[in-house]
């Protein structure tokens, strides 16, 4: 018997770690495998999963919805003020991002935006004022979800600001977003000064208008070959766009030069706001993720993750089955901080830009992006093992968006909160770091985690609206 | 005994394969060290190589060569006819790409861009006048590297044709390199028809004056942080230049729309072309590589590579302590071809674009740029390996470009023409490949090799100017 194991023992330990432990201390090897119990040990929650996974119904459900994310055909097809295009746009109402929350609860990067959108449109003469408005509840505050439209940071969106317009031409749906500012001093952190407010003035006067005639004449365009695209040049075109922004301002700047109807004072200022910012494609990302996830939305029984959004409060998470937010409190982001901030200065996890993440982008397709661990920490390797990892909570890889890193495989996409809730692997998001205060701004960047109990919350409650033969 | 080998017996086959034959035909595993003897199994050269191994004076030249090739700064300066600033270009001379050959022996894509610029330039009003000319000897031709200048595939440059100038602002070194023309019928292909002229003589009467207008109003433009950038979005910057090119257009947009010098139709003409061409930076990285190895050149002793070019015929370099050009016949390149055409249609390398490679770009890059291999065949891992083995026959890695696959480690550059002879280990190039007959054009891209025997006889040259000790 002495012959059969010549070398010492090596013991992998599938379980609870202290079994590995008592192995260790008898002075053998044993290494524990990265195990969690489903539903975070919860056996309400974990029965529930249990009556889910495999049940017919929801594999149907989740392929129709998968099957319509990707079918769907993201294009942007115009340019306007977001009253006129946004539906349920009339009168005082300002759109935030992430799950609904209350005036008085909201971050300060949040409140800062409100209040700087309240003076943008006129309705107060300053910021005073502005809060006393807000306060007496005259402002309907609302998710930018709850009007098909997304936006980062705050995602404060007004009526009169300029929004993209992107169609699904496969299934009809559109989505909207408003338009990125640059870096700096700007609304989506909070701030709300003289300089933010005539760049926004400057944004719907001009830009808006100019981007509006330049979509038009260059006849529509198909976003995801761009998205596409900057994957293959060190994008995941959520934390990181500079070759999208790249790309589409040389398809912008064609149309714009040929373009009769564009002033060439009006042409040269659009142009060279939109050169100097790396981000400037982001917004268009996003409203290309909300349009695919929106087409997936809405198929009973399906546990397809369709939105995940933070308002720096909570984290919201929507299902295509339920059209209903499992909120847990936003997580903070760990990352690297701009020279003289740290840890103490970030607000929780902001905006409605991880819809790209719901989609498969961003975090998701980190191996995209290796030289993005400079800007959000790591390094290239863990930006391959979280695109890897993905895979483990996701129904497939999307052949439209692949990863030279990876050999050209699919990008792991479509969240399945069965998955994460049986797995106990969170999704990971790369995002930048907003200041606590209002108007700071940015002060770093980073990588964040969905949390697990938006995820079991949403299979608890579809378990509950379906019968099983137990 | 029998215990002291409990496996299988694995053995690594130094020398000769036909050991390992033996161990192998008597049923043991081994495994063939890939190895081939110095100098290709040259005794006399073997024993040269020998002698500059480990040479203090060597060591000492190749210190000084790599360090100034490191501190060059290579930058966009201005845009000239090549007559106004391309030393010797005076009278009718056309420069060609490559190690210098005669009209009779050029071939056939060369031949065709030479007559194409002579009737661009005037001297002659027909093609059968153009050859008579250049058949009686009255056109000087000269390689493009004898006048600090290079150029892509036939590299053909004549005196009115604008050239990017740029400057090493380190040691004050000029290179210069005429203007990409875009993709299909142009003339580095060989292609000579009256679109081929007419697109030459629109470049020289408008967008070289309206660059020339751009570059002086944007006081000269670095060019190493826009290749060091593009290497962190998937370029390689000699076969892929998307990201560079996109980066440079915005750079040149954002001043020309500014300017009050430039013509709204020729900003928009000029700005368009450029938009519609994902080489558009190749010539400047060209130039750029020139300067940083014209740096290099000429440290005595040195074996520092500073040229490798070819003329569709041979395959020509230099090293830094020695003027003199070693070739051999430019070998044909393995690759993808175009739908409809195949290696018989594959004229041999051609260009002096591989002076990126000598720089460590290229496909000394190609880890970089995992997608390329789309474009020239194989997989992302090839590329990463393309990268690591050209550390065996490099001086050092060019912290000014890193490569985020591996880890942000630079570069692998500085070729050492004794390690490539000592190793057999043939310098990797990323290449187009031109149709053998003229103005066909590009039928495929691809991978290629620089010759052994071009650094052996470098090897041997330089030794036979040295006295040793023996």
């Amino acid at each position: 018997m002495a012959n059969l194991i010549q070398h010492d023992l090596s013991v992998i330990n599938i379980g609870l770690s202290s079994f590995g432990d008592v192995i260790r201390e008898s002075g053998a090897k044993a290494v524990d495998l990265q195990w969690q119990p489903p539903a975070e040990g919860n056996p309400d929650i974990a029965w529930q999963l249990a009556l889910l996974t495999n049940d017919p119904r929801i594999e149907e459900a989740n392929k129709i919805a998968y099957g319509r994310f990707l079918a769907a055909q993201p294009v942007l097809v115009g340019v306007k003020p977001a009253r006129d295009v946004v539906p349920g746009m009339d009168g005082k109402i300002i759109l935030h991002s992430g799950p609904p929350i209350s005036w008085e609860r909201m971050c300060g990067p949040q409140q800062g935006a409100v209040l700087g959108a309240v003076l943008f449109e006129g309705w107060a003469s300053d910021l005073d004022e502005a809060r006393r408005l807000v306060d007496s509840g005259a402002i309907k505050l609302e998710p930018c979800h709850h009007h098909r439209a997304v936006g980062p940071m705050a995602g404060i969106t007004s009526p009169s600001m300029p929004v993209w317009i992107v169609r699904d031409t496969t299934g009809g749906g559109e989505a909207y977003s408003n338009m990125n500012e640059g870096l700096g001093k700007v609304l989506r952190f909070g701030a709300n000064g003289p300089d933010v407010l005539a760049r926004l003035r400057w944004m719907a006067d001009t830009m808006g208008p100019a981007l509006a005639v330049i979509v038009e004449e260059m006849g529509g365009l198909e976003l995801k070959p761009i998205m596409a695209q900057a994957l293959h040049m060190g994008d995941e075109v959520h934390n990181r766009n500079v070759a999208a922004s790249s790309l589409l301002f040389r398809k912008l700047t064609t149309v714009a030069l040929a373009s009769k109807r564009l002033s060439q004072k009006d042409t040269a200022e659009v142009l060279a706001f939109i050169a100097g910012n790396d981000h400037f494609f982001l917004n268009l990302s996003m409203a290309a993720c909300k349009v695919m996830l929106d087409a997936a939305h809405g198929v009973e029984h399906s546990t397809l993750v369709t939105v995940m959004a933070r308002n720096g409060i909570e984290f919201g998470v929507k299902i295509s089955g339920l059209d209903t937010w499992f909120t847990a409190q936003a997580p903070f982001i760990e990352g690297l901080f701009f020279p003289g901030y740290g840890p103490e200065d970030a607000a929780r996890d902001l905006g409605d830009s991880t819809i790209t993440e719901t989609a498969g982008v961003g975090g998701f397709s980190m191996a995209a992006a290796p030289a993005i661990v400079q800007f959000v920490g790591g390094t290239p390797k863990d930006a391959l093992a979280n695109t890897l990892r993905m895979l483990h909570i996701t129904l497939g890889q999307n052949a439209a968006f692949t990863l030279p890193a990876l050999d050209f495989t699919g990008a792991p996409a479509g969240i399945d909160a069965r998955l994460v809730t049986d797995t106990g692997i969170q999704p990971v998001i790369n995002t930048g770091i907003a200041h606590r205060e209002a108007g700071v701004g940015q002060v770093g960047a980073g990588l964040t985690y969905a949390p697990l109990s938006c995820f079991s919350q949403a299979v608890s409650a579809l378990a509950t609206t379906m019968t099983f033969n137990e």
